[in-house]
């Protein structure tokens, strides 16, 4: 499907210097599957079609069960024409030589000749195990699920990430357009949550935004007054009117990229001032590491840097107690604050995940053992180009603070009765992307308020 | 997860009919696997999960990656308990015997103990290729993608079609507050025409009243003013005021069951004179067919009444030249109604489609070779509890209307020049979910409206 879905010649340009690159960095053949459609109840019914991230880098568009092949930066696409009929169900379709002018490639083929020219390539699997299934039959091995490799596709995945670590301007383009479209559905939701009855009308004005823009949600949105649950799918639960609603809501672009942004407010339009002072916590361990973010600074160090703003301020609230310098190394800040400061944004929302941690960190690196650490989804140097989120949270996650071992562990630094008379407080998390630029950086979504005035008028409208 | 979905105890003791009845129908043990989250760009950003049908029918609700074993109307369910942490990300979750208890299982067992359960068990493959390979290793021996079975799971689609050929009251239930929500959507799509500038603005209003309603769309909306592309899935184009806007949307409730309506309107609010006679012819034979659906008439012969009506109207407004009742004998009326009149409703939208045409077709039954009948997903009695729509439409495809082999066969009845006068129409349909009942039928979807006038009188606001 590709219908207006049109490349610029500025954008087959782009596209061409990424397949340029690829083939300077690896010296093999490598063919990439856009993947087919995931059946949701019956086979003709499935869920709407993404293609492979892999796949829409080096080719640009989403063509279903396409084929590309990338040598030395030359393409080739190997796609089937529609089948006799199909103009009846879904209209005209693009012909193979249509699509190849399209993505800008040199040859086209029927994907009955993908065999002969399967020699040696590398390759990344496909997120549908069907089409895997097709990669493994091509190719005459296994390929393993995500994030598990073949050995000889190594090589493949590191020059992907090497390349996909730094947004070109085609991205950039891309994610501008998304990050727009997510901050208008961010307004949409702060401006229905004091008619909303249920957390579920909030997302549905939410997302409309993002679906009359044409473009579909990046991951499956959290719109929820209980923000302690960090995956929250449901939403069902009625709204009182001192509640904190927290959104976590991003657009994806029609060609694929990626926008993540988080907002907390209070559904009738007014933080209590317990709520305001733990959010302005937050908002000052968000403005922090922004303040911080530009190539060289190791992000790990903006996660502790977020650790510590949260401890100092909870130390000056009477919530915790001691030195903040020593909370955070006894990881008492990953009470309130248990996951990472963020991760790497593009055509993924979490990018390469499918790669595991190889995207991620740095090579050498592995995840720390430390509660307080072993969720950072991202231990780089910044690089300029490179577009990350920044995603500081505090939370009463009853999971953690009932804990008994944690409770003993934390005692002495916890005044937990102190902490009670924050119980208003269930989620708080401020989100925005964040393009490392040579000097600094460029939040993407610098649109979108988080100063608490600002949200208050948004949301009262 | 089950979030906001648990079960009364009178519908508790309709699945446990359910599950009896089966027992009755099948002297084997059967296991039925929910199937898990299928994957969209990494495996941790999952499409939003739905469990198998069959799962759901005889569990009631959705629970990731469960198997539940049916013997004699005896339930088993096969689950994990959550791993240790993920109420950190996903909150509290219900235990094995929570659930159990909720689906009115007499035993739970975690998955690992499938396997000394499995013996002689029928089973149906679910959706995704990973959980089906699961099945396979359970049970032994290949589980084929649908709609194909393994030979040894004959009888179990035997018996399952036959169990949800016909809806209990669990389902009626379901299907009508599906309904409902789905006239709300297509109000509010009707409300929006006016001001929406773009075919996606439209599906954003239309899904957002559904969303809101914590329901997800059972298919992948048609919002269009090419509705002569039977399946189109493109959202892009402008709406111009001569336009004809054609809306197949429909909503699935949280336990499963869909809905599944088309209505066409006038953008501008105001049909014009040529959209307004093949409205009204389409809108004839949707009449036609419902005042005659009842129980013992053959949905083919519907399929049929709607052709002649149709073909009639065309004679009368000059399209068509001829006796009406040979035109459809040489299928004239396909050139302008290709697709059937409608099919099963239930969990799925095309229910059972993933079983072919074993649920469509009666015993012995097989698709006509013929270009008007061919595309018939129905070819039964109706019965007393079957839910099917009735979806008359007319459509000018230039894929069809073009193809020199049908030109010159339908030369001597098409007034081509005639037909040329009614080019502001694509494509017109209208589609409602009907209920056969001991004594006719019943319009689930009765209260939106399908008569031009109130059409309008919605669009205008």
């Amino acid at each position: 499907m590709v219908a207006g879905l049109a490349l610029t010649q500025e954008q087959r340009e782009l596209l061409k210097q990424r397949r340029q690159r690829l083939g300077e960095l690896l010296p093999f053949p490598v063919l990439l599957w856009a993947g087919g459609r995931s059946p949701r109840n019956f086979p003709h019914n499935g869920y709407p079609y993404r293609a492979s991230s892999h796949f829409l880098y080096f080719a640009g568009i989403p063509i279903e069960q396409a084929v590309i092949r990338l040598q030395a930066g030359r393409l080739e696409l190997f796609v089937d024409d529609p089948p006799p009929g199909a103009a009846l169900w879904h209209g005209p379709s693009p012909t193979r030589e249509e699509l190849a002018a399209q993505i800008g490639a040199e040859a086209a083929y029927p994907l009955s000749e993908l065999g002969s020219f399967s020699g040696e390539a590398l390759t990344l699997g496909v997120q549908d195990a069907a089409t895997r299934i097709q990669q493994a039959h091509i190719l005459n091995r296994g390929i393993p699920a995500a994030p598990d490799l073949h050995p000889q596709d190594e090589p493949l995945a590191e020059a992907v990430v090497q390349l996909r670590l730094c947004q070109d301007a085609f991205a950039l383009e891309q994610m501008r357009t998304a990050a727009a479209v997510t901050v208008e559905a961010h307004r949409a939701g702060m401006a229905a949550s004091r008619q909303a009855k249920r957390e579920s009308e909030v997302r549905a004005a939410m997302e409309q935004a993002i679906c009359a823009q044409q473009m579909t949600v990046a991951y499956t949105s959290i719109v929820t007054v209980h923000g302690e649950v960090l995956h929250n799918e449901a939403y069902h639960h009625r709204l009182q009117p001192g509640d904190l609603l927290l959104a976590d809501v991003g657009a994806e672009s029609p060609l694929g990229w990626a926008a993540d942004v988080t907002r907390t407010w209070p559904v009738s339009g007014q933080f209590s001032p317990t709520q305001r002072e733990l959010y302005e916590v937050v908002r000052q361990a968000h403005d922090a590491c922004i303040a911080q973010a530009a190539p060289g600074v190791e992000y790990r160090e903006l996660h502790l840097l977020a650790a510590q703003v949260i401890a100092s301020g909870l130390v000056e609230l009477g919530i915790l107690r001691g030195d903040p310098h020593t909370l955070v190394e006894r990881d008492a800040h990953a009470l309130f604050f248990p996951h990472g400061i963020g991760h790497l944004l593009g055509l993924d929302v979490h990018d390469m995940e499918d790669l595991g941690d190889r995207a991620g960190y740095a090579a050498g690196r592995q995840r720390s053992q430390r509660f307080g650490l072993g969720y950072l989804r991202l231990d780089r140097p910044l690089q300029a180009g490179m577009v990350v989120t920044i995603e500081p949270g505090f939370y009463q996650v009853p999971a953690l603070l009932q804990d008994p071992v944690r409770r003993q562990r934390y005692d002495d630094c916890v005044n937990w009765e102190r902490l009670a008379q924050f119980a208003d407080v269930r989620g708080i998390r401020i989100e925005d992307d964040v393009l490392i630029t040579p000097t600094g950086c460029e939040v993407l979504t610098a649109a979108l308020p988080s100063h608490p005035e600002e949200i208050e008028t948004w949301v009262m409208g």
